[in-house]
């Protein structure tokens, strides 16, 4: 398995031949599938799948894949994206001042867990430039108020634009991203401290403890212009009782933060999340 | 453990030697207690206690323990309950169409995890009925409808105090209970079928999978005036993943309604559930 | 989806194009795949696949599919079998005097979770006859003791023919099954009572009670003729504390042993299960 | 709640007014109690109690609140414990090459979640010193082999009476202690990769991924002189499947070792935890 794989994900509308087509494709060129995955939304006709495959002996240069595989997926009207396993995404961290969710990626990162590049991390504050330091990650301060935001915004939109970075993880910015941020920026995960839908918004924590919950959650979603609305990657809960107050309720709610960003990160690199009508088919 | 025991549930503004007096109120009446559990709410400056003990050699008459504890009682400013596990609780199992709560109720009722008697079942529908007979138990069909509602709400609070009811459990009836019923008979068990706060009201599963959550759950609560919002006993969860259509969820979410109901009528009938400002404290 | 479908599960060293040569089968015989899914083991090299497709406007007559299909097969060295869903499996279910396992999948199957017929009921005791009469299902009461245990085999096995029956559960039935009997009939799921590989054996809660653990499970596996060493195809665990004492854990027990038991048959029915080397795939 | 807190652990034969004397105990000497739990295992007859009391305003001067309830501890032939909450326990964290649940604990310490004091690290490898250095722990090196064992766990010995440690945490040391080791310090908690009793010994991811389970976990327990067989604090479990190969199983492992071990620690270091009859009681 050492070969570098190609991976495609791609929706259309249902039709008979879908897997054939596909996976004559790769066949026909003397590709190897190391995994396929498909599901068909029923009551939308919109079929999904994730297919990847060994390029060592494939047939096609690489740079004749995306176009020859283009002739197939036109026809099917699809949407569809390649990805290559040695073109390593680049990430870019956002933070304010907690961080667990920070030191939890770049553990993972360092023992090799997320296929990928971390060159840059972006807080509204100081507090978490040493972490940086510490793995040698370019930090950049960029403060925001009210005022501010918009003229901020475009320096993010220029570092993003500078590092190359594929994908920004919200690893608990306090911040809400403007509208016309997340037009020109869209891939970005973020994670929110409540089981979505429930306790959406600020201080989930208190407000969980305040319905007397017994049990609470995380979710890691991705980034659309409704606030906490955007497609749910992955989501995971733990029991509390009337013995945690809210500050217990925030510590045990840390851990999961960190195992659920990991999660939803990790699946998002390995191309396996697929986004239809704000909803995600995860191919496990 | 097989002598009766007595149990007390006790609220109250906290201070210095509560767990004394209440100790100390067993112990020198020759009680020996078999279980004991706090908790004090330092929020709110609330203290809470369950206390169980054996009345096999416990000096006072039974007539006669709860004036003794209310001399004690009176000055902590307390509200408090006492129990005898001997006077077996009274249910009303409510429901429309589904069985499956109803079913998993009674057939843990035979096998004697519920404490209780359930002389009666209400209905809005005849669905059921013959599942009421096969376990030689009275059925009553009370259809409601806005018209209705008030002249029927009247013929179920007479049903209740005829059957000397100590207990209401909603087993998935989808209806709503006015203030006014809720005002006059208090004890009621509803099971919804969302993890609470998360898709209140109608359509949970429907709206779930709308969603595209990746947990789905079920919340066992007391029923207020509030729709929904009551303090919560118990709550489960189950992951669902793309795979799953309504149907699923609906099929999944089955098996939490009824572990989840189960569960919570079991600790309320163990005397084990306390309530303050819409919360429970739940001494397992 | 209404209309009958087939089901393919198939397993073969892993070479180029089993995906393509499987899906154009059914692509140029006009059939529309609703499911697909495959999984490479590459430490054995051993590719397993599942597609389910619709037989409306399929081209081949239902005789001719096995043979045409088996063509392909064949030069694969694949292991494969093709299950129609208008077929519907017939189930013995095995019991000994526990009722939780049984009632839960009568209750089931009455719910149309299970897409099977289930005309016998094979018990070594005689408690539950009424229950079995009660959903109008034959009861065979056949006693087991060592002397006669070979002896009234021959009978299980002769029942199992005589009602045509396609899947054995045992839902508590506790007997061991001689190396004879699994040999003569194989496709067998038994519900063991602890997280295996933990607790092995008779007693598994008092064994779990008194070694301490904080978390109890139940398991479902096909059996073989090492006692509780069959392929996994389902386990489930639930949290344990000091104050559960051994008849809790029996009592928790109960509800992962119907829940396990009900998840593992459904999967085996709509035929996700594909064992190899004394594992399984479970294509959810 | 800022006060310091005095928490007495204490077991012995049940009889009456347990509960009721202890509690005195503090009352009348005026102190506040803030915890106070309580388990009767009624199949040994032995009563286990933990109580935490705020020490402002408490009349006994500390030397002497030991002596006084150690008079009243001795009729009841009880062994029990005192902790004063600004006395700091002081542990010492053992590790071979794996950094997760070092990193895992030194975070937690930094935020503050651990209440104690980390000096000292030791390990039979070098490649964890420089993380160390970087949270300023002393490091000691120590490597073992069968011949030196003996020797080097002297110095060991030597080291946590020179640096006052009260708890060993060992986190992932992948080192078997000797009898003679255990005999002469005994608090110490080990992690085990694995849902003891399944998985002891070598290897278990590895093991667990050949018998094929659907579920792996994580053991946090007292080392005692039989290995993987000391009273269980705590574990937790993780969902797998047929696609998680061996090197999967590890990685979401790691997961579960990091949260298991913390949370056992941080129930040990709070006082939570009452061992009897190679159980754990846990006060939570």
């Amino acid at each position: 398995m050492d070969s570098p794989t190609a991976t495609i994900l791609l929706s259309c509308p249902d039709q008979q031949g879908l897997v054939a087509k596909v996976a004559n494709f790769i066949y026909s060129n003397g590709g190897n599938i190391i995994h396929a995955d498909q599901h068909t939304d029923f009551s939308t006709r919109i079929f999904l799948t994730r297919i990847e495959w060994q390029l060592r002996n494939f047939n096609l240069p690489r740079e004749v894949i995306a176009p020859a595989f283009g002739a197939i997926a036109k026809p099917l009207n699809a949407k569809w994206q390649i990805h290559f396993s040695d073109t390593v995404p680049r990430i870019a961290i956002w933070i304010t001042k907690q961080d667990h969710c920070l030191l939890d990626l770049l553990w993972r990162w360092q023992a090799r867990e997320l296929p990928a590049e971390i060159p840059l991390i972006i807080s509204n504050h100081l507090e978490l430039q040493p972490l940086a330091s510490q793995f040698g990650i370019d930090y950049h301060h960029i403060p925001i108020t009210g005022a501010t935001k918009q003229t901020q915004e475009e320096k993010q939109l220029e570092l993003l634009a500078h590092y190359k970075i594929d994908l920004v993880v919200l690893a608990k910015y306090m911040q809400v991203l403007s509208s016309e941020f997340v037009a020109r920026f869209s891939n970005i995960i973020n994670i929110h401290h409540s089981f979505l839908p429930a306790f959406p918004g600020a201080n989930p924590y208190q407000r969980a403890y305040k319905r007397g919950v017994k049990i609470i959650g995380a979710t890691a979603h991705y980034v659309t212009e409704d606030l906490d609305e955007g497609p749910i990657i992955e989501q995971d809960v733990v029991r509390v009782s009337h013995r945690d107050v809210a500050a217990d309720l925030v510590r045990k709610g840390k851990d999961l933060e960190r195992l659920v960003l990991a999660r939803a990160v990790r699946l998002h690199l390995q191309n396996r999340v697929l986004v239809y009508q704000n909803r995600t088919v995860v191919f496990e």
